[in-house]
């Protein structure tokens, strides 16, 4: 019963290096679309009685959605055993609140969809803010990967003297669990959110620190306005040029291109992008295969 | 409690008739759109205790239908009584049977998709061919509408001496019954396909109609081969220019310019599109509201 992995319009690079380290063959998939827009999907690899993974990044999940409930359902059809999705990305995790009547709080019905289709859910630093865990909302079995070891051994391999910056209260939970692990010191700024996009940041003392490397750690680098807003407080104190690391960048816009002119700006493989420089293949990997054997143990015996 | 519509990224000349005809308020949304590809919406109207329609053409469906789960959700939560669809075009009819291992019969988890958010279903002629009926898959209550008495009576205002044609057995149900309303005789060519787009029409017996207007009447007009093929055939047996009548009008690439140099092209208004010349609205608004009427009148009194 080996276990067979599927690239559902994923990175293809980081799909190779996900079934390597899993072990697992790769199954293979037809598509088109009719012109209707409609979507054709076929599953060419038998999967009956397996254990199969779907990597589908659900960045910008609206328009991939469809596909991947009608390719775990076809999964199902042919008999396969448990279905796991590794999403890199989670979506929706960030409209967590109903912050005006009428708002759709859209992490749940969204968490209902993926639990009604999907056995296994593998990802890597969801955005839990409001939410303790997954379980809150999604009824499958998860497992949430931390990036924190990965930035904390590439910070220790790049980085000599460097003071860890987390710019809100929201990133103490991965800024001062990274300081932890790369032995560094850390400093967490208070952020004020006006709307979407405006951010006003606090100042920290930061004299003590003139001669580390400010890094600054964040979940999601997205408009990158927080970002920005720390590098300014971080001129004005006469820092040393920062070092942005954030787990996913979704760079809104010409955010990539302005946070470059003040930093050094890294990402995980989370989404992909220029920034890429902190592998996640082993990791999700490890994750995913721990998940199914975990799985495995508690189905009883069908004999 | 009277009902209230809303409109979700579709016509809003026909959502205008929609409402008007069942003298239904309409329902105000506000979406936008994160950077990350993420659908924010708000219900700005209170639907408590009323019952609700959303108007949502699911033609191009893969981009819309998480709106749509996600608008149906939220209306629930609001408190809203019975919560119907109005879909002129219903996606995924075509993909109704396997006729390759591995292919996902799509029609089956898109009908379980909107089964598990929606009461309630109207739309017009969807392409029941291996299926009977919509309840085959879908377990909501549905309404079809059908576009016969609408395509005869505009054949009626504006052909004289028409002979109507079926290019496929498959379009024999909409032809036959057209005809009947229409009071004008029919034929029916028979059509063997090869993939998707080739097409081949069988010859039928024309030469006692050559003082007719051959009208072709299709459900769909995707490629527009099927029709091609006819007119071409048509010509062949010196018949006089055609009119071909679609209820939906996909026109692939260059379907809608090839037809209209052989033929005059008119649709209905379930896909929007320049041939749109026959009004569907009043012929949903009845059906919907005598769907949701019925729906009450089995409801149990809560008082």
């Amino acid at each position: 019963m080996s276990l067979i992995v599927f690239n559902l319009d994923s990175d293809a690079s980081l799909f190779d290096r996900l079934a390597t380290a899993m072990s697992a063959n790769k199954g293979e998939l037809e598509q088109r679309k009719f012109p209707d827009g409609e979507s054709y999907l076929r599953v060419l690899t038998d999967c009956k009685l397996h254990d199969v993974v779907i990597f589908c990044n659900l960045y910008q999940p609206d328009n991939k959605i469809l596909r991947l409930l009608f390719l775990a359902s076809t999964l199902k059809e042919m008999g396969a055993n448990q279905i796991g999705l590794i999403t890199p990305y989670l979506p929706y995790m960030r409209q967590d609140k109903q912050f005006h009547h009428g708002e759709c709080v859209s992490s749940r019905p969204f968490a209902k969809l993926l639990s009604g289709s999907i056995d296994l859910l593998i990802t890597m630093d969801p955005h839990l803010h409001r939410y303790d865990s997954l379980d809150e909302i999604y009824t499958l079995k998860s497992r949430v990967v931390s990036a924190a070891p990965l930035i904390a051994h590439w910070i220790q391999q790049h980085i000599s003297n460097p003071l860890l910056i987390g710019p809100d209260m929201e990133s103490e939970q991965w800024v001062s669990e990274v300081a932890r692990l790369a032995d560094a010191p850390f400093q967490i700024l208070a952020k004020v959110r006006h709307g979407d996009t405006l951010v006003e940041i606090s100042p920290p003392e930061l004299e003590p620190y003139a001669n580390t490397t400010p890094v600054l750690i964040d979940d999601i680098i997205s408009s990158g306005n927080t970002m920005l807003e720390t590098i300014h407080h971080l001129t004005l104190a006469k820092m040393k040029r920062p070092v942005c690391i954030g787990v996913h960048g979704i760079f809104a816009e010409s955010a990539f291109a302005q946070l470059q002119q003040f930093a050094d700006v890294i990402t995980t493989q989370c989404i992909s992008h220029p920034s890429n420089k902190i592998d996640i293949a082993l990791a999700l990997a490890e994750a995913t295969l721990s998940l199914i054997n975990e799985k495995r143990d508690e189905t009883p015996c069908k004999l």
